[in-house]
């Protein structure tokens, strides 16, 4: 790790002490209550900078856009399935549209995850495949449109995928309006 | 999701935008770029209201915590495995040791997984199965000394676990010693 | 099968050609477009005699219940996840909670199954392992409190499982405010 | 959700209140049947413009389809396997005919699932693969001969799939015989 | 390998070249044809000293028995799954009772692996683990009653498993039902 | 089943009783022992007319076969894995060459069932693809040189398979070598 | 790694260069064959101070330990299955033995990986769990009689796991069996 | 086995008796201590010749090797995953990039395992699809660039997988980086 991304860390922590932290701290006192104040807790805090920081979208946000895919879906008559995954690749949402085939659950999720792991529509990087066939051998991912990337800064925050229209085309459409839904 | 809580995430993605935003804007620069400016990216950043922020540990602490673990293992003859896992379950460092039972792996990588879960040692969560005794049916959990939570002001933000050792309690030694690592 | 069941069965079929039909049709309109009209679709249409009807839980309904579990656990500081298994075992809805725990998804959704498969509170059904303690192995089950049923005339037709919440009790207190949100 | 099909569904749940959920509130009768009239019931009957109606082959009706398959097959002397798998994706009856090979087990499963999933046989889908390759990689598919829908008003309500024989070509055959005695 | 062994087998052998054998070249026809005088069909036939025999249930015989342990389950209003395993554990026939519990497909077929493990009731089978507790954890298995074996001269060809009606004694009573019908 | 196949198997029945059944019989005389004369064994003997006999390869001569496989390698200077695998898919033997590549045990098994399921060798099946080129994708099967058939009668008792050495055409080499140890 | 350990790997590097890594590069020779030469061949050798040296037992003799299993229980006219697995925990040799249950091939490869895990037979092993109940949760392992070390100088090298027979202890003596084949 | 590859082994058996042995006999005191001195611990040490021995790279060196060639990525500003993986296939270390995408972690542990089972770099691999393409289909392989084998004395003792970069070329670049560190 260069210097500068050390410092970088370094300022971010900081904010963390100021900031975020509080929020987290709040989490915590739930979660640790059973163990509070016991001999047997673990005294291992870690220091600030061992920490980086990640924004992620929030479950409210990501069932609105969900929603917003199946809703936009639905206008024009098709049943789909959507999914919303972080960019951790941990999915956050899921919505099984009534109708959709089977297949589309499975799907929606993969092409989420391929979205944000790629930060790019998966329409687009159906095309990469034309140079590098064997991209899409990577566990968890699925080369077939309908899947978008949704950023926070331009970096990749969560993947929203959508599954089971007749062709990808309206997928992605699907899964645009879903994204959409963020902006406002 | 209450009033406060908001302000503190708004605080929070302000301070995004100010500082760790430099560095996620520069991860993005590289993962977006082959997609940069082209007409097929998805014009979906998603609005600050939208996002969390959550701590995580960096890959260096992850691995020096680690490596401490391991080495306090070492000290006493013994043959571990250790494995570090974010508080979103992924799994972040893992270390086979020489020689260490082959169990040793999979063991480590679920008692980090149980003790980030319930932020507390995995010796202590033992004890919750006389009341709860399927507890440990739940996926990707491991019911036994060894595993310990890594905090930030309280909140979990990863779990060690060590796996290998004749007993339990010097399993959950050597993971102490590997978060140990963290507030120096 | 016996004459009294198959009366029923031919009874609800007419109804389906009469009222559910036509929704059914709309679906198989879009879903069977790409194929219309062309020899090579097969000419396989079931006569009613061979259909069952089961009643389902919509996605929407399954959000608007995954919310309110949600919700209510937001009241009280609480971090959990939330799913909505339908009565042939398939997950309509995830949600997967701010800062929950990452064991939370995954043990929401098989108590969802659980509770749906034996259309009782899986605390209930928790008592039931006195008796007969290998229940606890069949795939997909998971007999910790949290998991609710959803009944239409007594018959289950949804399970709702929440997990992330520091006992059992809680977990099932969101997921009984989830299943309320149905009744309105 | 837009207002036509929610009357359409609401509807459809008027006709369950006086027709199939008599059937259906006798299953209850008996799945529920330890736990009624006890204080830890769930009182959380969906109202029914929760519910959606869908249409499935019964397992009589699907066993008729699946025999008429193998039987077609050991006419011509062929060794198949034979499955059958509703609209969601779940298989009903599966049969592994004599001295068919171990791989038709599994291929018969999957052929159903895709023929099922998008309302057409895997003959006809196979050649959706030149523009769309990776539609094979969807979980649960097989693009081979020998896979047919079943349907109800144009609808899917299941899927037929038949494994074993030395070409695709019969396997289809064997997999339209079955389907085909369920129209009679 | 012992003598006596050896020799029982050769009279196998022998009774294969003059009588199975027959219907094995049969199969074989079939299922060779494709590469029937080829220059690359490998010369491989094994010597009759290398071969043994074993008995295995008919798919026809197999149906008869699911659908005469679904028919016992219905008589008394319960829904339930079926499954036939054969003596090398592989799944000849499921049968998915209309409004059976999502768990009971699974279930029946762990039952019957179980029961033709080790010949013997799964009702039986759970008194063995007051002794052997972990016999539970053998991948396949589950202890609970509603698995019976079929026997051919007292030695396992098969197992029947039912599953999903509200106590496991009736599970097995269904099972017996199955079992019976080969005896006629 | 037409009338012609149920003689045979009727014909099969007897040789059974005459001669496999000791063998099967004294199989069981040990299973069985634990429940033998209880009031809990079920009575559920399988008439003759249910059963099938087939022909699999022993232990011994899977073994066999396995050993002349490696040692062809052997002799070359080769490291390679080799599998048998019956005509139900069951794998017999698997041996582990020294010094093999990680990749050549799985790499051998699927071979091995591959040849077994279509009764050729893999080096044939994989011109195969070039018409029917998502066979590749039916679960357990690999196309790749260096899977072969073993045969009794024309018919496929087994597959061998050999992978790890540099090219497949070894692989097949020492996979006829296995087999050929049968035929003496 | 403290330095007393590092001059023993140290001494044991140069035995390698002077004696078993002739061995070792032999293999290279074929392994590496298709790539010597080109430019593309990646110069990485690691220096010997990165390499352990691990004892392994060969494929020779893990076969020649399971048949001795395999026969010591075919004396006893028991049908079991035999595994080696080696300190790695990667399997070695398999024996499925004629007529054993299906649950043996599994039960046998687990208690194998058992035994050389904790360098103990399984039926002590059995006797830990009173103390320390969940260490049978950990993946691969199953905590019953039937797997036993194989030891090079008291170091636990390989296990042998044997499963199938009526009781454990016959098991265990069968494995013992095949062990016993190894001090010859 | 022929005769000089046995005598070979026997030279390596007694070097282990000499030095080897000694580091080994200190890994089982600790291992085996629970059981030492009683009567239940099996005698079954393996005789030398029974023995083979294999160079394996210690964790400290392949921790080394990931950390090298992570920072070679964070000198350029990118984010990977990196991963090392021994001979055997089995996973040494894994390093879970800060910012990498979620697929990085799985892409870079395939990368690892396809390079040491070949003993290539996966970007020379890739070329052997093209006479080859069912390569692909082995499991635990991925065939892209950014996975370099390491050797001892020519022979592949691990491999070294990365990936996450937004070219195979850098990925391969950061692992050739990782295993020079190996070289010093």
């Amino acid at each position: 790790m260069n210097s500068t991304k050390k410092k970088l860390l370094a300022t971010t922590a900081a904010l963390v002490a100021a900031g975020t932290a509080a929020t987290v701290g709040a989490v915590a006192a739930s979660a640790a209550a059973p163990e509070a104040g016991t001999k047997t807790t673990v005294k291992a805090d870690a220091a600030d900078g061992n920490l980086v920081q990640s924004a992620h979208l929030s479950v409210a946000a990501a069932t609105k856009a969900a929603q917003a895919g199946l809703e936009a879906a639905a206008k024009e008559g098709q049943k789909v399935s959507v999914a919303v995954v972080d960019r951790n690749g941990n999915t956050i949402v899921t919505l099984r549209g009534d109708g959709a085939g089977p297949q589309s659950y499975a799907s929606a999720e993969k092409k989420a995850f391929t979205a944000v792991s790629w930060n790019a529509p998966t329409s687009v990087l159906v095309g990469r495949l034309s140079q590098t066939p064997n991209l899409k051998d990577i566990p968890g991912t699925l080369f077939l449109p309908g899947g978008v990337p949704v950023q926070a800064k331009g970096a990749p925050v969560a993947g929203i995928g959508v599954a089971g229209a007749p062709s990808g085309d309206l997928d992605e459409k699907f899964a645009r309006a879903g994204a959409a839904a963020l902006g406002r």
